[in-house]
């Protein structure tokens, strides 16, 4: 039997970036699409409590069958492997974004917090990200190391409970692939004051991302050089150095 | 000066568990509380990119001052730094949570991600969650657990980059508290079919909470045992040891 591959993104099941990771991922299996119905940028880990979900088949052809989801992205992916696999999927993937999901993006992005949410499932899975916001964008370097990634993944699986994200730099091709770790960074002066209405002060999301941890051995580094770069990711939040001084003895 | 403390939560500014925590705080130093207007549970990360976010006074009095956001839990967490806290506030606070997040609940809690955002921009912070979700709950385990703990920190702050996770087990007192780790677990059957309506189906929440990891050491086993406990929490979500075997020798 064909891999089974369950895709899913951020950007809504219409995007470009989904539409070349359904092309690449077809070449090793058969294709499931649970992908937000519209655009889900930064909405993290969140999932829908308060109203049902609606989920709708647009589409079906040879190997690939696409519906659309109303919810998150995580809720995307827990749909997607309880109602529309029907057989466990080999890999879950998620991409392929348009922006970056390096350094500390990842705490922010839906794209990234299905790929973990996957992997909590115990699914191997992988998400990819292109450093180009515009719809646009050129995803030919994206798409040869997707393919890459993916052909290894299908091959030799992953640790449980570790993930990949993967982030393409801009550009027609790459200079290679990198293991690295998160760098550190942070969005500043995020919120904007626009004036008041109706007493209460109106606030609007700008800010800029400053990055002083971008030496050897990050992702944001490699990046800079034109690699693309993989980092393992984990569900354990635990800062377990911590634990060790704190804890028992 | 007295210390200043920023308050947030995801249970909206008017829940009993925010109320105790400002009360707790208060003994401490100056407090602004910015809160989400609504319940923002479930919406871990979450940012509010698509529409202005309004904020507005609720209310001042001796030494603490509460403002309303219609935005998420992070947000207030960047609003409440950037515009009403004036000078830099010496902790920042999340909760008291309605209903635990131990274990995985973590990645999807607003309470936590309100303290992950607060540490990402480096500031000590704390988020304290009671496992009971009545509103009405009794919090007086919580209010002293939350004195003890805040009354450390801002004694001897936090290592950089380094948050808490606290959780309270439901009950009068606790036996204790521990520091340990998050243990592993998974939410499963999470989506149940609720029928069809315009040719989409319907989902609506549900599931139940699988953890096979409650060993000692982990903040189940402690929760379990009438403790309170601490995970200390990073957002540095790099599985180190495997770029280590996967990365450049």
């Amino acid at each position: 039997m064909r891999p089974l591959i369950l895709i899913t993104n951020d950007d809504g099941y219409e995007s470009n970036g989904l539409k070349s990771l359904v092309e690449v991922a077809s070449r090793y299996g058969e294709v499931v699409v649970v992908a937000p119905k519209h655009n889900s940028s930064g909405l993290s880990h969140s999932i829908t409590a308060v109203r049902p979900i609606r989920c709708k088949k647009i589409e079906e052809r040879a190997n690939c069958v696409i519906y659309s989801c109303d919810g998150t992205p995580v809720d995307c992916v827990k749909i997607g492997v309880e109602h529309y696999c029907g057989r466990r999927p080999d890999v879950v993937l998620s991409g392929i974004n348009h922006g970056s999901n390096a350094s500390i993006n990842v705490v922010y992005s839906g794209t990234m917090a299905a790929v973990m949410e996957a992997s909590m499932l115990g699914y191997a899975a992988i998400g990819f990200s292109l450093l180009n916001h515009s719809h646009d964008a050129d995803l030919t370097a994206s798409m040869q190391v997707a393919d890459k990634v993916i052909a290894k993944v299908l091959r030799e699986g992953l640790p449980v409970g570790v993930s990949l994200n993967v982030n393409i730099p801009d550009g027609e091709s790459v200079e290679g692939i990198r293991v690295c770790r998160q760098s550190d960074a942070r969005w500043i002066d995020s919120y904007l004051p626009r004036g008041e209405v109706d007493g209460e002060v109106l606030y609007s999301l700008s800010g800029y991302f400053e990055c002083s941890d971008n030496g050897p051995g990050t992702d944001q580094y490699w990046l800079e050089r034109g690699y693309a770069t993989v980092v393992p990711t984990t569900n354990d939040f635990t800062a377990h150095e911590w634990v060790a001084k704190w804890g028992e003895k």
